[in-house]
């Protein structure tokens, strides 16, 4: 996935879960898991069973030439089956009927993109623990560091550089809230079969379904959620707030880091943000990396939601739609999360020069606007809020860290999310 | 706020709840909960507040010259104040300094939005609740009526018609319940001040908000949200996902209701989906809606999103987009979900044609190609898994509607929501 | 369409031309001219089309009432034809019966848009003159102005003040010229009747909508556009990208306008950009507006596109969607435009202040930076670049006005468009 | 770049012309022409030049590890330079200094980018050529074949198949020439220098950008574009239009294909548009493709719009969100015109069917209805319509295409588009 076009604005990690080799794996991890919770149903016998998950071992698979069929079979579930059921053929040609019995390409791809979805939350949880981790540091720090606070991108008042930074921080430890909430939605187990009732495994679906669930991890939906797609879509959109919180954050760091204002600056890094002409150039590319992804992601929303009214039992586009627009919105916010975590992290603080910004203000004001908008007890005030606020961003940052893994450790799958703080 | 161009697409109340003389009340209950919170706290004279309070009448304004002025003045909020101030003078002229104390337009205009957003957010709840009603109704009319289950557009293989509608229903319980929560935490109190810090009021700012959110019903947050818009657009991508879920209805709808399908048709009504010059047609004008609905609100949330990351302590133009963007999204939220619940309600289903059309597949499909896709017992199994899918909503159904019942008593503001069940 | 929430967003002169009135208006005059061309060509009695002509006059309207009743039946054009019939029945019973005689909805509504874009897109260019003629003066009075190239938000190098002028002016020139090409295309006479074949008007269609488009100054496309609207959403793009280009200036301005760069300033002018609460501040509110519709356009334009794939010969919702969105891009277009030609009018520039950010910016760097990057000499070579694309700008302007102007001749309508340079 | 979630919406072909080895040569073409350029002009060495050129041949780049070292430099332009300039060091050292003399990443990367473009503009034309002479083809054989118009999605009239083709070739024909006119326009030189000024270039700027045009068949423009993004957007527009008329007839046909309807079926394909599960399906995969584009380049184009505003003389994102967006715009283009011009070529029309259905509705309607709306000589109208239009369509093909030829011959660049009729 990483492109020349585009690789800059994600990681490389992220990049490598929504990899080909990646995708392919979580595609066969749901070919066993089926196999399995078949078999433990009687759907299928014990001996194919074990055969197919046999085969379902990605090393066995010529990625790129599944990836070379699926343009032209419109889909990655066509050539792996037929991949799989040779493979199984080889050793049990008996097995081969078995093999993904009862179900649909969509069942497949849908559960792999919830493993994989999984997989890069869980990068993205440990970024943003990361980015709110700095920024609370940043606003313990700097709570009483006096500092312009800006309307309309003209000065208007004073603030606390701490204050800011809480102000900031608060929507991360939000979005991690909400991400958790809305993931353990949305990272169902997809098995509906042919036309979502999943006819052919008679009345051992519900079983099945349950069983795999709890091997890959994953809620077990009632039903199947092959064209209703608003918890899935609802986790599209968790992740275009976190971008869009992310985004301002950035616009404020790259306004703070102009010459002219020279609060801030990104730490420099050797080989990033410079300009192969100007070397004297050292420009904020965490800034930008948030930025590119707050221009992108809100059109990957609303793709999605455009993509919602899917026809019938299966839709003509629309799920060919989401599918390619997911990962892209996954790996912006990744991008996205890593670059601002980078740079809260090594971010240069320049409080004198915050002052002087301050005081040229001052100078330029009559008295009584002055005494009104710019005393500096106004700055007190300020750093006083800002205690209040970092102490509720902590404890409702703990809490959410904690949920997630109360939440984790009911489901026995420690590998789901990201460390806690 | 109806306008030629669109008030068909949305409904004469929650044109009136956005409308002019409504915000302005709104916005007139803003300043009379602030001056009351005021006095109680000692920032301004007992008499003052009375005076701010007798004058807070919506009738006592010019409310379309309000409007005009507002065009030049860039806010609303500015020649309201104004004109405030001059009938608080009238009186009381004592009492004009103390009249918006401590405050900026945005904490007005955000809060004036969050309660009528509340209005109709009780709108949709109502309709929503008429919607889920008589789909269950359906659902469970029709559990064991068979019908061509369709993918790609083209026929695949049996459901029941009580299936889909209990597919359609999954996720407006859903809806339901997540917008709940959304609202929760999105109707907050704006109260920040000129630049968030609530300065002027010096240590009383945190007890006057709660005093002000209390009397309006609404949450007081820690600090403002002039900045951080994460819990109000994450309730706009709520309504956006609703809009989705409804258009995946009306969609359907609107394919069944074809003529050479004609397993469903909307109820007719006088005046209503006429041509007229082709007084034989019969146009499904409440799929229309829904569907004009479903293209527009992602470009909205898409619109919201993009306004996130807004500069320093206050944007230039990010919040002024939101403020034109958010109704729209609202009304054509609405709009669909009544059209989805009138269409529901007096939805005319053919069991007959379902069967026929059913059969002309049966009868040109090979033998084998029937026996294992047009199995008649298929009917039957889509039927169980309705009635389960329709107990598991009612159930989900009667949470949401008590958990709002609930959080309405703690609340003490029984206008906030819709009816129940 | 003057709304609270966007008012100031736009004009009042454009808010005007798609008000209800002046739509009605339009209507009435396709009415008109589509019964004196049915006259002609024989299809309906003379004495009708006078009945029918003389009944065309929007005072004889209700058109509030006409607004209401819209809602319910789902188009403005089925009140208004019947208002009209029964106008016509008064004093001529016997000519109702060829009142709208061969049409449908969508030719009176699509028709009557075309006629207010028109006017709409006159003050557009008429606003863009002037935008083009302050900033050619300012790129003149500034050619050799030395400022900081800035890139990726950081210093760079030498420009001048000219030269940035310059480069703002340039495509601004290029969208007038596009603008007029897509206007010629887009405004069309619509003229399908009920399916787009005119089958009513038997032989004489063709030659209907010939005399028609003459009478109305609009273009007679071959057959209709009913669902074919690539040439009006054409014309959507050209608007979206005019307003992305004066967006692009405004965010520079906002920029430049920052206390701590103080480059440039808005004119001040009373009431405007003012902040009640801090008398202190000046706000650049004209590059607020340009902004904003920077950020909502896109979608706007999205939101056509997306519209494209209308159903048969007449859409389910993608026709009303377009309906509702495009006055809202017209719209926002004339108020970005007025806005850069306000503020480029009366602009504040400080080219002291300039060379001062310059210095500042030298002194911080080491020599060899400077003597490559900040050497005086760079100034002049912007100063002659500038020259040069003033030259080619104002060369291109006389060419695109003078092309309206003799489009314009050759059309009879010299009401079309804003004037010349 | 093709990817295991979106492969199968493009094609092989578009795909490799924007893969990494294309825009590496494409990259290493424009750093030739510039030091081809600049010896001609005396700014570098003769002997510089000639070391130069010999280094840019893509064989002797590690494309792979030029992309990862991409991700981490923040653009590809940063480790290509370096590595040209080992390589030209290797055997000339003191050519290294005049290498990439006087540029900037964006002037290659945007050079680069409208290199590939032509390419893929060229397959498009190529395919637009294909889909419009077999829509000409089938609209002639089937100029009098009756058919239902459908409005609303409901029977509404009579119309003829040809007609209803002509109707979908129109807009194609219309794309085929604006698409030429903002190809020209777009598809030009980027060189701008560090700051856009070609300082380093001194007064041969303009000489060297006019020979280097020359050699890549690219047009010069006066300056640089590389915050003035108007012409390439524009051209992103023209993509976007000609998506959404595709889109149109996509979804006329999807729908025409529904078995109920069933007057036309895509050609069946072995290893195409079945279904694993079901084998007796046959799926409009041609129609998927074309619908999944409609959806997706609506938010491209906005995205390409939003990224308009570009700050100052390099935008901090703004760029590298074009970038990001632009391939996947031009890919899905590719996509939706090959599938469509597949489909159109092997259609199955069924005349039997559509009198069928045409029967069908005529037995259910009054007679008062049938005379008036399904009158036989409807048809022979609507095919009267559809050989004028037809051969309107032919001409204005024939001039677009002529265009094309004669455009091409000015320039030199017999590659540049597509092949004729």
């Amino acid at each position: 996935m990483s492109s020349i076009f585009e690789g800059f604005l994600s990681t490389l990690e992220v990049q490598e879960a929504f990899g080909d080799r990646r995708f392919v794996a979580a595609m066969l991890r749901f070919e066993a898991a089926l196999a399995r919770a078949q078999a433990a149903t009687g759907l299928i016998p014990e001996g194919a069973a074990k055969s197919i998950i046999g085969s379902c071992k990605v090393e066995l698979f010529d990625v790129p030439k599944l990836v070379r069929e699926s343009g032209r079979a419109g889909s990655i579930a066509v050539p792996l089956v037929r991949s799989l059921k040779e493979a199984v053929g080889l050793f049990n040609p008996g097995a081969v009927v078995h093999t993904h019995f009862g179900c649909i390409s969509q069942d497949v791809v849908d559960t792999a993109m919830a493993l994989v979805t999984r997989e890069a939350l869980a990068l993205i949880a440990t970024d943003l623990d990361h980015a709110i981790r700095a920024l609370l540091g940043l606003a313990e720090r700097h709570a009483a560091t006096p500092m312009l606070a800006r309307t309309l991108m003209q000065p208007a008042s004073i603030t606390s550089f701490g204050l800011k930074c809480a102000g900031w921080v608060a929507p991360l430890v939000r979005s991690r809230q909400r991400m958790l909430v809305a993931a353990e939605r949305a990272l169902q187990l997809q098995l509906g079969g042919a036309v979502g009732t999943l006819a052919e495994m008679g009345e051992h679906g519900p079983r099945v379904a349950s069983l795999m669930a709890e091997e890959l991890g994953l809620r077990a939906p009632l039903g199947h959620w092959q064209t209703q797609r608003d918890e899935w879509v609802a986790l599209g959109c968790e992740l275009g707030l976190l971008v869009g919180s992310l985004g301002k954050i950035a616009r404020d760091m790259a306004l703070m880091a102009q010459f002219e204002v020279a609060e801030l600056a990104e730490a420099y890094e050797a080989g990033r943000g410079g300009s192969s002409a100007m070397p004297h150039k050292r420009n904020p590319v965490g800034a930008m990396v948030a930025l590119a992804a707050a221009q992108r992601a809100p059109q990957r929303v609303a793709a999605l939601l455009q993509a919602m009214p899917q026809e019938h039992e299966r839709a003509l586009a629309h799920w060919q739609v989401e599918l390619a627009e997911w990962p892209q919105l996954v790996m912006s916010a990744h991008g996205s999360v890593r670059a601002v975590a980078q740079v809260a992290g090594g971010m240069q603080v320049d409080p004198a020069r915050m002052a002087a910004n301050l005081e040229a203000v001052r100078a330029s004001l009559p008295a009584e606007a002055v005494t009104v908008w710019f005393a500096p007890d106004l700055a007190a005030h300020a750093a006083r809020l800002a205690v209040t606020q970092i102490a509720a961003a902590r404890a409702d940052w703990a809490k959410a860290t904690d949920n997630v893994a109360s939440a984790l450790h009911q489901r026995g799958s420690p590998q789901q999310a990201g460390s806690g703080r």
